[in-house]
């Protein structure tokens, strides 16, 4: 834990003794993030990479064999997580970076690795210069954090954090009946749980914001303070199915009108709450689905992020009223609640001393929020962390398309390296 | 043919003859049914029993079985059309009554085998009242109209009205990949070319409504005058995917919202057209449709059924101007006209002589249109025919649930027997 002497401490640290000598080789990041992206390349240039597959395990193989040129101790816990450390000259609670490797199916080269990357380019810049840190460094990779393979996403942070059951989570088993266990029995990485991460003075995690917002104001890093508390619902409508050709119009029980009329009230009022709220329908089925058939029935989901509770609140009561609206076109309407989340706010001290490094560097920044989910929310819950955003291009993420320029790759590792050595408590 | 003194002596025909003495019998038309949904029905007590399967081929051979009973010839066309005859006083073209045995898979027990079994019944009402026609009466199976196992429907009347090429429907493969011919020739149905129809006096399909509108009236008896012209576009909106959670509203390019904003426009549009006009989207399918991603894609089609070609005119503009109005999302519509048909008329005499028929009865009834489509429609390209519709109890077919009540049947098929007999040539 971070006590206030230390937090005190991080804003005049070690970090001005090094701001003019040390910067990470972003030549050597370049090539680092290539050879990474040779573990699953698909022919768009893009990565598919699931978790515990075998591009996986090469992938792991090679982060394990570069931290152990660098000297770096590599351990495994239980859920897959690989924490490779470099000794600090205290044996104190280390400074762990990171996030994770595995891609959704036809990902991008820069979602996830960039961050494990990153404290690989950290710990190399240090050891180059045979600077060793105050307090250990360790560089973490979360296992199965995109979920694609195996539901839910950000598993592993989750066991960490309590958040999830382990035993079920083990037995989570992907499209082809393969466990979650078995898999990482499969590939050798099933560890032990004594190496989980269990404390630490902070964790930052480097990682493509997965949106147009740096680009779009020509920004260069974004300093996370917060990921978007959410809700996702399933809203059921239920008409009745008749003939298209014969079913007068005022006859009709069209689950797609209904559709169409309670879709058009939600954005209308969704709008109108906070213009910082997202919201989307992103999955919809029609039923029967036949161009000569009155839809029965229409499922959609909808979900909406907002920082503030009260708003996600207010969101709750629009979609509450739902039902009575559909009434006019003699249909039914049920939601039902998947999920939600409380925004996680990040550790205000770290995010200073985060926007002081980018400040020392001269890189333009701003404060921001994720919209996305990360491994970092959930170790927020017992380690002090943070996120550093780079610029996503076009905002693209999860596709072969994804590209954040190598120049804002190397920045945004210069501010990590920074503020790892900002947070060195003072020798 | 039906000359003009043919015409003029249907309305005063011989069946003034047999008003007060002939009758078909109800109990005997219900245990035909009935037999037939035995080749077939479901658990629900429906009916599954696509074109030219095994519950098709028991169907046929039953109808074949009974025809031979009854002294009638049964020839088989090589589009697999059974035309069973019983021989007219005069050889002159047949006064020809029928329509389908095939049905949905899990249709009910009414939609096109009441056609058949009506014939049926009119034939042994003749014979057993030692009646024989003045001119032949020829009971009519078409092949697959339904076009459930292989498209299109109405195939077999398409192909003898011209307006399908045989070579191309022999082809038609259902989804395990067997051809409509191989089909054919499997169950021993593949006939003479020579029998196909080519001339008769007059075409008449009795068939249930499969709409709501006899029974919401109280009527027994719908007199259908036209099959309804119709039109069928698919509508593909583009836009682009972005994460859920981190694209600002302003900054998406949502094809689904685009598609709300659109049919929100069509309905509004078309339902100031004509209060007779029925459109439908029935199918619609969004992409990548998943609940995080922002829609890129979305396509829906519409229908849209009126006997006034300018109407349908009408509805074709606003469609061409869709286009136009996604530009406010940010997204891109592409339309495509799938297929159309023009309002076929049925034969006026012929729809005199039912409404005669029905009034004669003392049954109610009315003038209607049809809103879907009916071997008949193509028939009536070279044959005066008409339609008449019995109630469908909520308007339901294609469904285990469809249901004609057994006394509406009885009347449907009286008023067949009477217009049989109103078009015999006198003697």
């Amino acid at each position: 834990m971070i006590d206030n002497f230390f937090r005190k401490n991080i804003l005049i640290g070690v970090s001005n003794l090094y701001k003019q000598k040390l910067a990470i080789n972003g030549k050597r990041l370049k090539d680092t993030l290539e050879s990474f992206a040779n573990f699953g390349r698909t022919k768009n240039n893009g990565v598919t990479r699931l978790a515990l597959s075998e591009e996986d395990l090469h992938a792991r193989n090679y982060f394990r064999s570069c931290c152990d040129e660098l000297g770096m101790s590599v351990r495994v816990d239980d859920m897959g997580n690989m924490y490779a450390t470099l000794a600090g000259i205290e044996n104190k609670p280390p400074i762990v970076v990171g996030s994770h490797m595995d891609t959704v199916k036809k990902g991008g080269r820069f979602d996830g690795i960039l961050g494990v990357a990153a404290g690989l380019e950290v710990a190399r810049t240090l050891v180059e210069h045979k600077i060793q840190p105050q307090v250990p460094l360790t560089i973490v990779n979360f296992t199965n954090e995109e979920g694609a393979r195996f539901e839910p996403s950000m598993m592993a942070s989750g066991v960490l954090s309590g958040k999830f059951d382990k035993t079920v989570m083990m037995k989570k088993a992907d499209k082809d009946g393969t466990t979650f266990e078995e898999a990482l029995q499969s590939i050798g990485y099933a560890g032990d749980s004594k190496n989980r991460l269990t404390e630490a003075a902070a964790f930052l995690e480097l990682h493509i914001e997965q949106g147009p917002i740096l680009e779009r104001e020509a920004l260069t890093i974004g300093v996370v303070e917060c990921v978007l508390g959410m809700v996702c619902y399933e809203i059921e409508v239920n008409g009745e199915s008749d003939h298209a050709g014969t079913t007068p119009m005022n006859m009709r029980k069209d689950a797609l009108f209904a559709a169409n009329d309670l879709i058009a009230a939600i954005r209308q009022q969704l709008a109108s709450l906070d213009e910082e709220l997202v919201f989307t329908m992103g999955r919809m089925n029609v039923f029967p689905n036949i161009h000569t058939v009155i839809p029965n029935k229409v499922v959609f989901s909808l979900e909406a992020r907002h920082k503030d509770p009260a708003v996600i609140k207010q969101v709750e009561k629009v979609i509450h009223s739902l039902p009575a609206l559909s009434a006019k076109q003699n249909c039914s309407v049920k939601t039902e609640k998947l999920w939600g989340r409380d925004t996680v706010w990040f550790d205000q001290h770290i995010c200073q001393a985060l926007e002081q490094s980018a400040q020392s560097l001269g890189y333009s920044f701003k404060r921001m929020v994720s919209g996305a989910g990360h491994d970092a929310q959930f170790i927020a819950s017992y380690i002090p962390s943070a996120m550093i955003f780079v610029p996503s291009i076009n905002g693209k993420s999860h596709s072969e398309d994804e590209l954040t320029t190598w120049e804002d790759c190397e920045k945004g590792v210069n501010v990590l390296l920074e503020t790892v050595l900002a947070l060195q408590s003072p020798s």
